[in-house]
C-alpha cells in the first residue's frame, strides 16, 4: 500500500495536532467542546474540492491552510475568535504519505498562527476528487455576534484588504491572461488565490462597532446583497472606492469593467461591514496592518447598487459566484 | 438548469429544517450552539460517499437518514442525547430537485424521530460522487461521557441488536448470495444496510453503568479492539454468544465462519460496551425494546480474542473494515 491505514494515519499525522483535552488524542469517536463562560459558541462549515476550489498540483500545505482559512474567514466576519476545528478528509487512492505529511504540516502551521487546535474528524476513501471539509468553532462574548441583518440607514459601508486578487490569480492559473506580467506580481496574485489571508485578528475588533458584517467569499456585490436583504436596506457602493491592489491594476486595469470583475470574482475572504460613519476613526485604530476602505453607504430601498463617479447606477449582469 | 441556485435550494428545502434560534434560519454564515448548563457538548462527524457507503440508486430519504444516523450512533455510544447537526452536501451535476426534495424529507423525518434540528452547513458542486458529511452535536451531563478507555478487569462485555445484518444486506445488493432467500428476509437485511437503527434512546441509559463503550461501525472485533487498546485490557468474546438475526442465519448460517463474518462486516451501528456483571439486570431494565446480549468478559492482557465453545481462540485474519 502506498499509505498506512486510517488508524496509523490518524496516530502519526493528526493525533499530534489534537492537543485539547476534549479531543481525547483522537482516540474516541467524539470530542467534547469546552464551554467558555460568558461566551457564545459559534460554528461554521465549508468544504473545498480538488478541481473546483483548488488545483491537483497545488502544494498540500496550502490546500490545508485554504480549507482552514475559508472557515476562519466566516468566524472573523462575525467577530468570533477561532478556537478549534474538525477535519473531514476524502482521499482518492493516489494520495501518498509525502502529500499527507505536507498537508498535516500546513494544518500545524496554521494552528500555531491562529491559536486553534484539531478536535476530531473523519478520514475516508473516495472514487472522486480529494475534498477537505472543515468545521470551525469560535467564541464571541454572549450576544455580541455581528449578524448580517443589522445594517442601519445612514451607516457607512467598509471592506478590508483588496478585492479581486484571488480572481486574478485564478485567471492567471487558467492561462486566461497575464503572459506579460512580472514574476513578482504574478506570484502575488496566485498566492492570493491559493492562500486566503482573512483578517482573523481584525474581526473581533469590530464587535460593538460594526452593525452588520459578512465575509466576501461569493463576491463583494453578492455578499453585500445578503446584508441588504437581511437588513431590509439598500447598499450603494461607489465603484471608484473599491480597493484594487497594484498587482491587479496591472493585470486587469482600473476601468469600470475591471472593477466590476473584482467586485464579483469571489474567493476574497475579506470582511465587508456596515458601521456608523462616526466610528471610522475607531475602526482605523483597531485595524493595525489591515487595510480598511470606506466604499459606500446604507440607504432606504432594496439590493446593492454600484455607482459611477456621477452617482449613476452601473448595470451589473452577474453579482457573484454561483455554487452551481 | 435542472435545479435552482444554492441560495434558492437552501431557502426552499433546508431553511424549514433549521428551527433553532441559533441557526438564524440559515441566513448567516455561522450558527450559535446553545449551551446547556451542567452538560458537556459532544461533537462527532462522519461522511458517507456514493459508491462507497451507499449506491447511486438508493432512495434519497434513506441516504439522508443514513448520513444522520451513522453520526447519532457515535453520540449514543457515548451516552449523549442528540441535539443538532450541520450538513455538508457535495452534489454532482445530475442531481435534480425531486432527488433533493426527497433527501430533505428524509432529514425532516429523522429530525422529528430523534428530536434534532439543522444548524447550518455548506452546499457545493463536485465533479465526483455525491457525498454527505454530517457533524452532529449532543449533550451529556458534565463528566459523564462514556469513554473508550474505561473497561475494567472482570467487567462483562455486551452488545445491542444483532450483528452482520448490514453486511448481509450489502452482500445481497452486490448479488454475492441469497438468490433463494425469501423476499421478506431479503428486504430486512437490505434495509439494515441502507438504514441503520442505532439505539439512540438506549445510549443515555448506559451513563453511570457502562465503563466503556464504542459504536460498532468498523466491525465488532475491530471496535472492541479500540476499547481493549484504550483500556489496557484484553477482551474475550464467546463466538456462540454473538447475536445473529434469524434472517442472517438463513443467509449465511450459524457456523464459525459465518459468525466471524458477522463480527467483522461492520456498518452495524450498534453499541458494544463493558459493564460490571452485577449491572446486568439494570441494563435490561433500561433496554426497553433494545436487545442487549452479554457476549464476553474483560481480562488482563491485550487485544480481542474470539473463543469457541471449548474456550480456545479462533484465528481471525481480518478484524474489520479498513477505510482504505
Amino acid at each position: 500500500m502506498s499509505r498506512p491505514s486510517e488508524f496509523d494515519l490518524i496516530a502519526r499525522l493528526f493525533a499530534p495536532l489534537a492537543t485539547a483535552p476534549g479531543a481525547f488524542g483522537l482516540k474516541d469517536d467524539v470530542a467534547i467542546i469546552a464551554a467558555r463562560a460568558g461566551f457564545d459558541l459559534v460554528v461554521t462549515t465549508d468544504a473545498i474540492v480538488e478541481g473546483v476550489d483548488f488545483f491537483s498540483g497545488d502544494p498540500p500545505a496550502g490546500v490545508a491552510a485554504k480549507a482552514l482559512r475559508v472557515n476562519l474567514s466566516d468566524l472573523a466576519a462575525k467577530g468570533a475568535e477561532p478556537a478549534a476545528y474538525l477535519l473531514n478528509l476524502a482521499l482518492p487512492r493516489g494520495v501518498d504519505m509525502p502529500w499527507l505529511e505536507d498537508f498535516a504540516r500546513g494544518l500545524r502551521d496554521d494552528q500555531a498562527r491562529f491559536g486553534i487546535t484539531l478536535l476530531g474528524g473523519d478520514t475516508g476513501s473516495t472514487p472522486g476528487p480529494l475534498s477537505v471539509a472543515i468545521t470551525a468553532f469560535g467564541h464571541v462574548p454572549q450576544g455580541q455576534m455581528i449578524i448580517r441583518g443589522g445594517a442601519r440607514l445612514g451607516d457607512a459601508v467598509f471592506v478590508t484588504g483588496t478585492l479581486g486578487d484571488s480572481g486574478g490569480g485564478l485567471a492567471l492559473l487558467k492561462g486566461e491572461a497575464g503572459a506579460d506580467l512580472s514574476a513578482g506580481l504574478r506570484a502575488f496574485l496566485i498566492d492570493r488565490y491559493r492562500l486566503p489571508q482573512p483578517p482573523v485578528l481584525f474581526g473581533p475588533a469590530l464587535r460593538g462597532i460594526a452593525t452588520a458584517a459578512v465575509d466576501v467569499s461569493d463576491g463583494l456585490l453578492a455578499d453585500l446583497g445578503h446584508v441588504a436583504d437581511a437588513s431590509g436596506v439598500r447598499i450603494a457602493v461607489e465603484a471608484a472606492r473599491i480597493p484594487i491592489s497594484p498587482a491587479l491594476a496591472v493585470l486587469w486595469g482600473r476601468d469600470t469593467v475591471s472593477i466590476l470583475r473584482a467586485a464579483t470574482a469571489g474567493d476574497d475572504y475579506q470582511i465587508a461591514f456596515t458601521a456608523p460613519l462616526s466610528s471610522e476613526a475607531e475602526i482605523a485604530k483597531g485595524a493595525h496592518d489591515t487595510i480598511v476602505t470606506r466604499i459606500g453607504r446604507v440607504e432606504s430601498g432594496v439590493g446593492v447598487a454600484l455607482l459611477d463617479a456621477a452617482g449613476h447606477e452601473i448595470a451589473v449582469a452577474r453579482r457573484g459566484f454561483r455554487h452551481f
